[in-house]
């Protein structure tokens, strides 16, 4: 009999015979780990744990401890979610049903479902955990398979696809219920602690929207109640600080269907935000030697060959034919910013050149696929191309990401870091890219800065150190980003004269601070709960006078602080009215001004903490808002020592 | 024998046989003026004296004092270098040469001209000029004309188009010389006082890019010697401060090939230029009211079938298809703006409101007339968009013309206002055009301005007063714009709530400071020849240090103007070559610094207008300097007292 090899993930190796199962190597390893064994990782895919080895294999045991377990977990769920849906709704039609990061979904047809439906459903689901029922799995002939789908065309096509050519065909059931599956699963339903179905929404057979359109239900499971519980009070919040929920209630932006999908307008209060990140970044540019440029949304295609962007993104680009020439809008701003720089003749002495703009690009996404600010199909990367000699490469670097740090703590914002390597669709020789991945990694260590590898996730062009936006609800969102290219300076045969007069090859660096504007606008709203710190509050202060009376002075003093974005509220309303709406509206201060007020040449003071004092002196609040608003402050101070 | 009515000028009617020419009423007036007839202009076409009246017309009588004999002159002056390019080439074939603005064109093919062709040419025509040749209207059967075109397929082309079913057929000869023409003409090729062909360019036939490649000689020409040498004077000099020359020059920006025609790139000094622009009118903006917006720049075109701009403007915009619905560029900004208003409630207390954004917006104009920054496919409008009540108009459209002309003071610019009223293509009912009409006129009476009424010229949905720059050499350019429009509320069905709680529709304005961002920086870029008031330059101060060991002194002296655009000259050139260099870059002031003022602390300043003083304290200068910029002062001035 021949024997293989098994890599474990300590790097040890094991000799075993052709044809052992993932559960056999455990037991080799251990009596306990054969024991607890639920599935296995083979070659990077999860696997049932009866999956025989026949060739030489990496090998990771998944156990109740391992974090694949929750999917194997949630894939199980989703197997329950099916068997009480068929118990309810035996007219029910399965098609696919796969775990995710947050759960599972299952797409089905033939039934019409609605949000009380999904309750009766999660009663039975419940039943059927607390049954117990083993879950096995069960080999059958490609025959018989057939003939438990003669009518289901979904489970059909999945047959004469991803299973074409399977014989026998992985069956996994339990009690009644069965579904075509190649695992892994569980051992028996009452591992599900927790279980919970979420939202029902529209999906298409394959994602395509030719097909037909099936209803998906998504739902969640964990192995204790505590741990569903926590998720769902998470859940609850993000939905709660859900920045399209904000930005309707803020008058923030809108995207709709007339305008476009993926589209979005900034009314004045979301432009006033925008602004004052733009302003910010753009202070901190400046600061670091960066000169703004601009460059046109749209491009002849022509650009993107001579980038070699065309060959790996023109699937990605919105295209348009004019005079029979083909033009795209840009999915990237770099090639603008290199053409730009083709314009002059530089010296050594001129280097390194820094560019910087507000760019916005185009990148068609499923339109499914969008939502709110944070997938969008025009969306403003704060982006900024340095031109350098090789030897200044890593004080750049260095000095690029010590910007990045900065700007983190000004919005007191956690992150991660990964650095990212060559991806298999690439551009530039092996000698190129190792290189440039060895100086970024340098600039990591020097800085002693925590990070992942995560290799083949860099960009086609260059490796790339990406920051990740941790918000308040433990998400992490795509946020700045340090990128080394040594491929488009030759692409765009860019030079510069040297000190020895011969004409020498710049490098670039491709760098954001924010990411995307879009994104960021949605991870601060979501991170801030709406409350902006001072300094980006759209309006930072409201005059609430107590009765129409008092209007003239409320004017007054709107004046006296013109300096900041103050309104009136003008209604006839009750104060306590004016109160609760200023505080819907998130604002950072309240002026609360009656006779007594007007008589005494004073202001009352409300934050939107619902602190409260009398009798201040408009001067003192005026150079206390004056100095949070320039040292950038997150929290609204005035009143907190008083 | 019936008769027709002639309404001349000044409003004053003639009785007149019908089939009388323009000549005979001319004589009818007096024999002076019919002694003096060039041509006519009936109904408001130009047209020969000798066109026979046959119905009731209005007619302005064409004498040598008229505007239009600018036009008729030239006009000959193309037929008298066709008769000079068929004596050097008789192989060249004609197509069309009208006259233009500034002189006129002739199209013509089969012959290979260069600069020593025209030059050979303009001499034949001196010399028909001198013949002083007889110019006489001939009429022919059609065949004897397409017999006279056998062999030259456009004129046949013209015979079966434009003079489709004319017989006889209108032809103008000079000696051996003829034309297919419909004329006028002067009497004879002495009139021409000065002649001159300016340049060559390649057009199209029809000016349709399939059709075949002809070869355009311009040239233009004047009743006088005199009146050619003050044009080619203007012209020499306008070429000398051609914003794409001086562009280049001061590295503001580019347009090319690859990127593509008709959008620019903005370099860093341009885009200093810009944001300087954008700061100033957003200053004032903010100051009367707005609120900035931003806005996406392609759309559904649903959209723009419901604003109503598809039907108009649908041949003019840049069209994509995604995922099989139709997008397109914005042509506009304003349906956006509508899309904004339309998200809140109104309240009649909350109106007016006002919305600006710096919009780019797409018009596809052909390749051929794309131009510099003067005529670009992409180009950004300082656009505003009022939503007022009907009682609000009249004060809202007086606030912003104020607001035109104090920028129009700040850049020191002559103008001229035209008021434009309903064009043929337009919707919206008669009452409310001449209601919108009504109103536009009342406040430019109120306010004194002189200005034209320009019929049928307004927008498709409202009157407009526009404001054309006037530049140092008397050239006008499109520039700030108020426009009334009634329609597009309607379109998007706007409304707010009035004081008797009834539903209300708001009147819409468009309003733009510059009107194209572009157009302006050509402008204001001619306008100074590059040399930008101070506030404006992208370099303020240049920093020349003497030698090489002044540099660290010179840092000093930067870091002290920070709030300036500093830069320092440190390249190993002789002061004298440093300062030719500063003077070429147009840079406001230049800091010369020597051991002298390094020892004494002072510094030597020199203005670009090459005044130049020793000894001179930083502080005075940095402040002189900071009020110039503050206060937007056209020229600089520190040393102009002194």
């Amino acid at each position: 009999m021949s024997t293989v090899t098994v890599t474990l993930p300590d790097g040890s190796t094991l000799e075993m015979d052709a044809g052992s199962t993932v559960e056999d190597v455990a037991y080799e390893i251990g009596p306990g780990l054969g024991e607890d064994t639920v599935a296995g990782v083979v070659d990077g895919e999860l696997v049932d744990k009866h999956t025989p080895i026949e060739t030489d294999v990496t090998l990771e045991i998944v156990t109740p401890s391992s974090d694949e377990y929750l999917d194997v977990l949630r894939h199980s769920a989703a197997h329950v979610f099916a068997q009480a849906l068929q118990r309810e709704f035996p007219e029910a039609t399965l098609t696919i049903g796969p775990w995710t990061d947050d759960g599972f979904y299952y797409d089905v047809t033939d039934v019409d479902l609605d949000e009380d439906d999904l309750e009766t459903i999660e009663v039975e689901a419940q039943q059927i955990i607390e049954e117990d029922y083993d879950i096995e799995r069960v080999l059958l002939d490609r025959e018989e398979a057939f003939e438990r789908y003669e009518e289901n065309p979904f489970k059909q096509d999945i047959l004469e696809t991803e299973a074409a050519g399977e014989d026998p065909v992985s069956f996994y059931e339990q009690e009644e219920f069965y579904d075509l599956c190649q695992g892994p699963h569980v051992e028996s339903t009452g591992e599900i602690g927790g279980f919970a179905l979420l939202e029902i929404s529209a999906a298409f057979w394959r994602g395509e929207e030719e097909n037909d359109t099936l209803t998906r239900v998504y739902g969640t499971a964990f192995p204790t109640q505590d741990d569903l519980d926590e998720f769902l009070e998470n859940r609850r919040k993000a939905q709660e600080r859900d920045h399209r929920k904000i930005g309707q209630e803020m008058d923030l932006f809108s995207i709709d269907d007339t305008t476009g999908p993926g589209l979005p307008l900034y009314e004045p209060n979301g432009k006033k935000i925008l602004n004052e990140l733009s302003e910010y970044a753009a202070e901190l540019n400046r600061e670091a030697g960066y000169d703004e440029v601009e460059t046109p949304h749209v491009f002849r295609t022509e650009l993107w060959k001579k980038s070699g962007h065309y060959e790996n993104y023109v699937d990605d680009m919105f295209l348009l034919d004019v005079n029979d020439e083909e033009y795209g809008l840009k999915p990237m701003n770099c090639p603008g910013h290199a053409t730009i720089f083709e314009q002059k003749n530089w010296s050594y002495r001129d280097l390194p050149v820094r560019y910087f703009e507000d760019g916005k690009v185009y990148r068609k996404e499923q339109r499914g696929e969008l939502s709110g600010l944070s997938r969008t199909w025009a969306f403003t990367i704060d982006d900024g191309h340095l031109f350098v000699r090789p030897d200044q490469i890593e004080a750049e670097v260095l000095a690029t990401v010590d910007i990045i740090l900065d700007t983190l703590e000004t919005f007191n914002l956690d992150y991660t870091v990964q650095f990212a390597t060559r991806p298999e669709k690439s551009v530039g020789s092996d000698e190129i890219w190792e290189k440039a991945e060895s100086q970024l990694e340098s600039v990591l260590d020097e800085q002693d800065i925590d990070y992942v590898v995560e290799d083949g996730d860099g960009a086609f062009y260059g490796p790339k150190i990406d920051f990740a936006f941790e918000d308040a609800l433990g998400r992490h969102w795509d946020g700045p980003t340090v990128q080394l290219d040594f491929n488009m300076p030759e692409r765009f045969d860019l030079s510069y004269t040297g000190e020895d007069n011969e004409e020498h090859r710049p490098v670039m660096i491709h760098r954001a601070l924010y990411g995307s504007y879009e994104r960021f606008f949605m991870v601060l709203t979501e991170h801030y709960n709406g409350k902006f710190p001072p300094w980006l509050a759209p309006e930072q202060v409201r005059v609430l006078p107590v009765s129409d009376d008092n209007i003239p002075y409320c004017e007054e003093l709107r004046d006296e602080l013109s300096e900041f974005r103050v309104e009136i509220e003008d209604r006839s309303w009750t104060v306590g009215r004016k109160i609760q709406q200023a505080h819907d509206d998130r604002v950072p201060y309240m002026l609360i001004i009656g006779d007594d007020e007007e008589d005494a040449g004073t202001i009352s003071v409300r934050d939107r903490k619902e602190r409260e004092e009398k009798d201040i002196e408009l001067d003192e609040f005026r150079d206390h808002l004056a100095t949070e608003v320039e040292q950038q402050r997150t929290a609204v101070t005035f009143l907190a020592g008083r």
